[in-house]
């Protein structure tokens, strides 16, 4: 019996959007939706009333920093994530693929996703060590970042650790390729991680508790044919959900290629997960794309340098031209932050590095993400997506080409 | 006509202690009280609901911090303190006196208003530029630690200053001296202290808007002499309430002597603020001595280092002892940290360095201060407050002698 129900309940009839719910043992998401991101077992800075109260319905933990600290089995001595962070809502944890990946290889290269995804912004460094991971059949050997212990990740053990921490949705271990990746790498890395996907069925099959629905991932990288073969290999095993995961390309447009060639090809009724993606603009695109479920560190990680979304495109509020800006970060917005604090507070707090600085830009910014999917789903509901769209964006992106 | 009013309601037939109500512009003020100390217009980690929420009645902002950053003509602007950091309960300002000491004469020296106040922690480090305060009769000429600015504080400076962050309670510039000054420099600067006084009050005679209370402070170090002096010296002026600050001596048992000195010769029907001290054991002697505000950021700097306070005494979180340990911070604690997290799950987050760490131990922190006046208070509105006292510190110093 699946741990999870995909109810589909309106379809656009202009793309491939649609309306769903998604019911988990900790109860239903309402779909298209944004998941915020909490890596170690915390939204960065808020507490789970927090999360709940912006509208936050689900969240993403990530197996490989909970595998390494404070370890699974500690986790699961807490009743696993769900006791431990005190969040009774749907959790959906990692394979620990993107992690291995972007803590090695992506490390080495200094790169993410999509390779031009935050121009003018700090990369990680690479390792002095070298390459962090060793890849074969088996699985992937890696060395913690934390204390430089040596580790090895099965799909085995993936599976394993994720039941330990107990979310209610897991994925099947993968290697993500980057976008520097060559085609004969990419398509090799693609059949590995078709054959751990049929593993991961394997070692989620044994088991019965806890109840989680386990979702396979897409890769192929930039390449069409490698995409088709995947979405159809993925899609065609019995998995309750489909992610897109691995290089997206050089740009968003390759991105959105990546989707159109992929989309199509997987099973309608079951949810599908754009991994890592969550810019504002990118729900626009994605959602009539068919895509379902978002998770982005960006509105989190951006919050916590003081990069603020508003419907004017972002502003950074340690810019001295907030200084005496009595005014909310948006006017007219329902967040926490909003209804309280002034932008010339919030600059001093940042400027002067007081802690809730961090906590306060992260509720306006994850308020504002899901907010925008909330009202996604109203305008495919009420049939004005394309002129909720055209506002958005035109006042979106051309206040940011202004800036 | 006074901006405060302090109604004693109730008298300890065995001690100093007593009940009252401190009535300001921004409504009352139980007291005995502890006062959350905001230091940068932010009670570090929290929002002021939260402040509210856990029983604070009353928060003091330091006058240096927000003179230096952001100034006092910007927090004009957002309409003072009150306005700016969306604050609208009662708010005290200390005079920039003590922070130019602490920041100045105190760094150099490594010591703090007790001179073993802090055994086995961590002291702020010696400027390497050797002094960074003058101090003349007009006032204090110190470099911001900031930028390297120079800046002047005078008694008129300092109440101009605090007009503009526009508190409820304001406080006289003073020359606060260290536990390492002579019998000699403690009086010259005591003597100087008092001409200030008459300068401060007025100062702020001339002005009637805000409407704020200036309270005056009592110096004279830990010298028997000095003190009574200066107890009858402020103590005669008319000041709306009188603080103690300065050296306390080298042990709690000279801050003690130092209360037993000073409070009996200043006038009863006024408040009585202990500067800077608020240790959980400092209630129970202080308060009986006649005290009735405290203020202080030993709980909220010892929350973000993980010491925790408990009825058994200070634990600290990141002990690898609590890796698995499913109790509360503290059994039956109705604060918010402990209704919902586990010492495991709080272990954990300080270890992976997550935000919501500090807001969780401060939280904790200020709240079981905050109670243990509370209960104070209803301990001696119901005459059992020598049983408290003997049940509270028989457990938490015992508990801590024995750690």
């Amino acid at each position: 019996m699946p741990a999870t129900h995909f109810r589909i309940h309106h379809r656009d009839p202009h793309s491939h959007a649609r309306l769903a719910l998604l019911e988990t043992p900790h109860g239903p998401v309402q779909t298209p939706a944004f998941i915020p991101v909490g890596t170690q077992a915390s939204v960065k800075s808020l507490a789970p009333d927090e999360v709940l109260a912006l509208g936050g319905e689900i969240v993403l933990c990530n197996t490989y920093h909970l595998y390494l600290r404070p370890g699974a089995d500690l986790i699961a001595t807490f009743g696993g994530l769900h006791g431990f962070m005190a969040w009774d809502r749907p959790i959906i944890t990692d394979s620990g693929g993107f992690q291995v990946f972007s803590l090695g290889f992506g490390i080495e290269h200094g790169v993410g996703k999509i390779a031009a995804m935050f121009p003018g912004e700090s990369q990680p460094k690479p390792s002095p060590g070298g390459r962090l991971t060793r890849i074969d059949e088996e699985g992937v050997t890696f060395i913690s970042h934390i204390d430089g212990s040596r580790h090895v990740l099965t799909p085995e053990k993936s599976v394993a650790v994720q039941q330990q921490l107990g979310a209610d949705v897991i994925l099947a271990f993968d290697e993500c390729t980057s976008p520097l990746s060559s085609y004969e790498y990419t398509r090799e890395a693609m059949h590995r991680t078709h054959r751990w996907a049929l593993r991961s069925l394997q070692a989620a099959r044994g088991s019965t508790s806890p109840r989680q629905g386990l979702f396979g991932i897409v890769q192929g990288g930039e390449y069409r044919d490698l995409r088709e073969e995947s979405a159809r290999f993925i899609g065609g095993l019995p998995f309750e959900g489909l992610a897109i995961g691995g290089s997206l390309g050089k740009s968003k447009c390759d991105m959105h290629r990546v989707l159109d060639w992929t989309v199509p090809l997987l099973p309608d009724e079951r949810p599908r997960h754009l991994l890592g993606i969550g810019d504002p603009d990118d729900f626009f695109e994605c959602i009539p794309r068919g895509i379902d479920l978002f998770d982005c560190v960006a509105p989190t990680r951006l919050a916590r340098h003081g990069g603020l979304y508003t419907p004017d495109g972002r502003l950074n509020i340690r810019n001295a031209a907030y200084r005496l800006d009595t005014r909310p970060i948006q006017d007219g917005c329902d967040c926490f932050t909003c209804q309280r604090f002034t932008r010339g507070y919030l600059r001093h707090l940042f400027v002067a590095e007081e802690l809730l600085a961090y906590r306060l830009a992260t509720l306006h910014n994850l308020r504002f993400i899901v907010r925008l999917v909330e009202q996604i789903r109203a305008a495919l509901r009420q049939g004005t997506f394309a002129a909720f769209r055209y506002a958005f964006l035109h006042r979106y992106v051309a206040a940011r080409k202004g800036a």
